[in-house]
C-alpha cells in the first residue's frame, strides 16, 4: 500500500521504517525535504540526522508534506501534536480528501511540563478531523512508545493492547488490517472519534508510569486491557 | 485496623464489606445515619437501601461522617467526587489530622457526559490534600470497577495493576499493605500526589472501554501495565 508518514522525528522514523519492512511504499513528509537531507546535526531529541537514518532505510522516500500526502492512500500523522494541524495544512486538504488519516500524535505541551493543550471536551484527533472534514481520521497508536507502535512483538510477545477510534468504519477497518499485519492481536475499537479524548488523556499517566519504570529510552511497557 | 469508609453507595459498600471480611473494624460514614437507615427505597443508581445491605454485613457499623472519621486510623473517601470535599468537611479536619486518607474517588461530572471537573494541571486528590493539609492523602483504586478494588482475584486471578501515589511515604506503605492483604500483587508507585492527575484522567478512556466491552454492571476489566 502507498503510505505517507508525516514527520521525520523518532516516531515518524519508527513507523516509516517498519511500514517499509512490511512491504509498503512509504514516503516520509517534511516541511523542506532539501533542508531535512542537508542537516548533519542531531535533532533536539538527540536523534541522528535523517540523512543518516535513511541510508539504512533506502526504500523509504522523502518528500514535502504535500508530495507525501499525494503519494499516500493512507497518511500517518507522526508530527508533534503542537504542529500537526499546520503540517497537515502544508500537506493540503486536497491531498488528504478521501484518504485514511491515521493520527498517532498527542496534544502534549512539553514547554508546560507535559500537560495537554486540548482535552476532555475535545481532542487533537477531532481538531484534525474538523480542519480536514474530507479526510477519514482514525486515532490509534498514540498510547505507547514509538518502538512498539508497529512492532508489538518487541514486548511480551505482543500480548498487550492497542485502541482505535474514528467516525469512518471503512477507515478503521483499513487501519485495523495494518495493525494486524504489524503483529497486533488485541485491537480494541472504542467507537467514534470522540474516544480520542480518552486515549489522548492516557498520556499523563503513561509519562508517570514511564518515570516509575526507569524513564529512559529503553523503558518499554504498554497498557493491556485485562478482561 | 480501624477503618472509616466515607460513602454508602456501591463503591463504599464494596470497599466496606470487603474490609470487614478481611478482619478490619469498619465504620461507614454518611451525612445523616438515621436517614440512611430509614430509607427503604433503592438509590438513584438502583442499589437496594443501605439498611438491606447492612443486614448481610452485620460487622459494618454506620455513623456520621464525623463519627466514622474519628473511628478510623485509615479513612477511605468513597463518596462521589463532586461532593468529596464537602463530605470530608463534614467529617471534620480535626478527625482527619494525621490520618491516612485513601482517596478512591473520581472528579467525574455525569451531568456533563462524564467529563472531568478538574484535570491535567490539578486533581481531586490534590484538592483534597490542600483542603486537609494535616491528612496524609494517598490516591489509589480509582481506576477500576468497585467490585475489583479490594477483590482483584475476581478477574484473571488478580493478574492486573493498581496505582498508588501520594506525598507521604508511610501513608503509601500503609495503603500498599492493605492492597496486598486484599490480594494485589502488581502495585505501581507513581510517586507524589501530582500523579493523581494522570490516574484520574484514565477515566474517560475507561468509560469508553467499558462501553466497548458491553457497558453493563457485569462488565469486568482492568488495566495491566505490561513490561
Amino acid at each position: 500500500m502507498r503510505i505517507a508518514v508525516m514527520g521525520t522525528g523518532m516516531v515518524g522514523r519508527a513507523v516509516a521504517g517498519r511500514l517499509a519492512e512490511l512491504g509498503h511504499e512509504v514516503m516520509v513528509g517534511t516541511r523542506d525535504a532539501a533542508a531535512t537531507m542537508a542537516s548533519t546535526e542531531p535533532d533536539r531529541m538527540g536523534n541522528p540526522p535523517f540523512s543518516v537514518w535513511v541510508r539504512d532505510h533506502p526504500a523509504v522516500k522523502l518528500g514535502s508534506f504535500a508530495e507525501a500526502a499525494e503519494h499516500g492512500a493512507v497518511v500517518v500523522n507522526a508530527t508533534n501534536g503542537n504542529v500537526s494541524v499546520a503540517a497537515l495544512e502544508a500537506a493540503g486538504a486536497v491531498n488528504l480528501a478521501g484518504k485514511v488519516l491515521l493520527d498517532i500524535s498527542n496534544p502534549l505541551d512539553f514547554s508546560q511540563g507535559g500537560t495537554l493543550f486540548v482535552k476532555d471536551t475535545d481532542s487533537l484527533g477531532e481538531q484534525i478531523q474538523r480542519a480536514f472534514p474530507d479526510a477519514r481520521v482514525v486515532k490509534s497508536l498514540n498510547t505507547m512508545n514509538s518502538a512498539l507502535m508497529l512492532n508489538p512483538g518487541r514486548l511480551a510477545g505482543g500480548d498487550h493492547s492497542v485502541f482505535v477510534c474514528g467516525d469512518d468504519a471503512d477507515a478503521k477497518a483499513t487501519v485495523t488490517e495494518l495493525l494486524r499485519q504489524a503483529g497486533w492481536r488485541d485491537i480494541l475499537d472504542l467507537g467514534d472519534l470522540a474516544a480520542a479524548r480518552g486515549v489522548e488523556m492516557l498520556m499523563p499517566a503513561w509519562l508517570r508510569i514511564w518515570q516509575a519504570l526507569g524513564g529512559s529510552g529503553h523503558t518499554m511497557f504498554n497498557w493491556k486491557v485485562i478482561r
